[in-house]
């Protein structure tokens, strides 16, 4: 097929999500337009890409974060759109507004749904009104006070949380009453350096909670599909470190109303493109709540993949263009398990430092049920700018155990010479009961991880 | 799962189907032991193997065609059985019955299984018995008199073949009477020198037909299930280079009656683990003819593995230990469309000719739906002793257009630098409506090569 409305698009980031999207344009006939910083000259990306722009120096606020840059770059390479990837230009509405404005198509909602779905209090008030279950939370608190007359009401412990956050970035815990004062003043002073918004509210914690999230995808006639859920509970810092598909841990009823919820809400806020709808999971109750919507496409996204066979970027891309779906909720299929292991260049047993450096070797594993999606090849440095993520080791089998299988087997097959990774860390996850067993909440590694760390 | 009869297998082969044992092996938590050549000694196969065992210099028949070299590594390493793979030992009955002799185990058929079905003339007795339509073809014909009377009955054009031959070796047609007495004395002549027996048999000669073939898995307790078939019309010289699951020529009718043949001759001729059996069919009319069995796991078994989702080597490993089945027939799902690429070291534009040499640079596609299975890495000389497919390059799609959409970009992005391959072949081929539109017979790429061919 081709897509006359997209001919050329210019992909805003860099990495292997940069790669990610190139491979998509190339397999649906559309050309596509690398942007790079200074530092990323001879990145794969760069090289895979039909055209190639340097967009400035790092780091990332002076060319990765440059909605005008990136703009600028489109319009002089002819692209149609700009597809933002995740992370940096992908979470806020700049892009999609500066893209809008300069006539460009922007592969992702609007501004105005990711504005909406952005602000958390507005996104919990339409998850009400869609009948989406909801953690307690209260409005904007105006203060300490406010903040504490809720969490008494609802009972400790709880949350603070910016109301422009996401990534579980400014998200703070407040155990007992009389952290409340010290604990809103942080947070506030935090949000609004992080977000330039200080607005908070709370949320009742929910605890042993598992992170279950729910891939839609929308067209903009107004279809919504999903395509089933991503475990995502083994997180470190709040960031995920394993995601998999479909959840070891819930009930088929509960994937259902899981995945109805997600679609409800899509509809409810008016959504277009791939979106990811976050849950928090009380496994023991079989319970649900709301927790934010991710206007973008996720990292996590691959394990979906591989167990519907659906492309996700290729499908942004469709919806970009203006397609209907190619596929009705009925078609999607699921078969199997996936796993995905995240790579970074980060040194596990000394507080997970960065590692940057150069990398001397690079093996990556193959064979059946295996994946690798990467953004650096042997020889290319590991930039200190930017995230240290360098690969996504995915694996696929007909069923857990063979997944978990591959996992081993692939992890021991990778080699990354010359630079610290997580891939030992994961190799020993594997045996641990949280992954092996799938027991685990979104606390539990960074329990193990204390439990583990040198006193 | 484990294996408590297989805990570590000696891979009796090289390159990237070592490759491939190793890391099923290695899946199922079994130890595996390389064997290489003095050319081999830093192979990839090597380095991934648990253990690896020297068994003597280039060219193959001094080393990796020695059972007897192989049986001795075997027993050296404690290993409990041997995977042949394909080519080499694989396709003759003495590593199978040096292996029992030993007390070994043999991932493969038992050598009487062999023999039976590599003798083409009682091959095809067995597919008789066994319902399953064969070629019009004589018994053995003495002489060339008595092949020219039965060419008379059916008429010409026919094939001599070589009762020993398989792999497509050792083929002449004759287009008519007066060819009938060279072309005689010429295959026995080659046949003899090829297997050691220049038994031959005629075969009436099916103009324009399709190599289509069953994929069959049997276990130990006489259960045998299909895995559905394969295309793999798009050859040279009776090779393949092109394979694709499933056949996009034949009807759902039809597709059912080749899987039922290919199981009621499994069963005819009591084989146990992985086979193939192949076919001619003629498209126009929708008729079959049993071609013969491959009694090993074949080179094209990926697309099979991308369509169904079950790991062909695993299962073989499986049934050689003793157990059952791990699914029933009604088990196997089959989805989308896979094909398979083989990348050789040969230059297209030179009529094929072997190109050795160092490989300087390697940048393999990857992505989702791109599979690629080698030997080789950057800086890894291509031998000259061996085989030249140094890579087999595996796309799937949920459709027939998505897969080879994929794999227009996958050969776009690989890189081989440094030896000349068939990549740009394969390119070009994916523009040709043998190829694009499925209308090629196995006569149709060597149509287009040498109508390609500088006069």
């Amino acid at each position: 097929m081709t897509l006359p409305e997209l001919r050329r698009v210019l992909v805003a980031n860099r990495g292997e999500i940069a790669v990610r999207v190139i491979r998509a344009c190339a397999d649906l006939g559309i050309e596509s337009v690398a942007v790079y910083s200074d530092a990323d000259a001879s990145a794969l990306h760069v090289q895979l890409a039909d055209e190639a722009r340097a967009i400035g120096p790092p780091p990332a606020r002076k060319s990765y974060l440059r909605a005008d840059a990136i703009v600028e770059a489109a319009l002089a390479a002819n692209a149609d759109a700009v597809h933002p990837g995740y992370g940096f230009l992908a979470e806020v509405p700049a892009l999609p507004r500066a893209c809008a404005e300069a006539g460009l198509r922007f592969v992702g909602p609007p501004a105005h749904v990711m504005e909406l779905v952005g602000d958390k209090v507005a996104a919990r008030a339409a998850a009400s009104r869609a009948g989406v279950p909801i953690v307690p939370g209260s409005d904007r608190a105006e203060d300490a006070d406010a903040a504490h007359a809720f969490a008494g009401e609802v009972g400790y412990p709880v949350m603070l949380k910016a109301s422009a956050g996401g990534g579980g970035r400014g998200i703070r815990v407040v155990a007992a009453p009389d952290e409340m004062r010290a604990a809103f003043s942080g947070a506030f002073a935090q949000a609004e350096a992080a977000f330039g918004d200080g607005a908070l509210f709370v949320e009742k914690l929910v605890e042993r909670a598992r992170h279950v999230e729910v891939q839609v995808l929308a067209d903009e006639l107004g279809s919504v599909v999903h395509l089933f859920e991503r475990e995502c509970s083994i997180q470190r810092h709040r960031q995920k470190l394993v995601e998999e598909a479909p959840s070891p841990g819930i009930s088929e009823q509960l994937r259902q109303d899981l995945c109805a919820s997600a679609v409800a809400l899509a509809h409810e806020v008016g959504y277009v493109n791939a979106g990811t709808v976050e849950f928090l999971v009380d496994v023991d109750a079989q319970a649900f709540y709301f927790l934010e919507v991710n206007a973008r496409i996720q990292v996590e996204h691959g394990v979906t993949e591989l167990v519907t066979g659906v492309d996700l970027v290729a499908e942004q891309l469709r919806i970009a263009a203006g397609e209907p779906l190619s596929f009705m909720q009925d078609d999607v299929r699921r078969y199997g398990t996936a796993i995905e292991f995240r790579i970074n260049a980060e040194d596990p047993d000394n507080g997970f430092m960065p590692s940057p450096g150069r990398i001397e070797a690079l093996r990556l594993p193959a064979g059946p049920g295996v994946r690798v999606d990467t953004g650096v090849e042997a020889g290319d440095a590991v930039q200190p700018f930017y995230d240290s993520m360098i690969a996504k080791l995915m694996v696929w089998g007909r069923d857990r155990d063979e997944a978990l299988a591959r996992a081993r087997r692939a992890l021991d097959e990778l080699v990354v010479d010359g630079v610290t990774t997580t891939r030992g860390l994961h190799r020993r996850l594997l045996e641990w009961e949280g992954l092996a067993e799938a027991t685990a909440d979104t606390g539990a590694l960074e329990a193990l991880l204390s439990a583990d760390a040198p006193s």
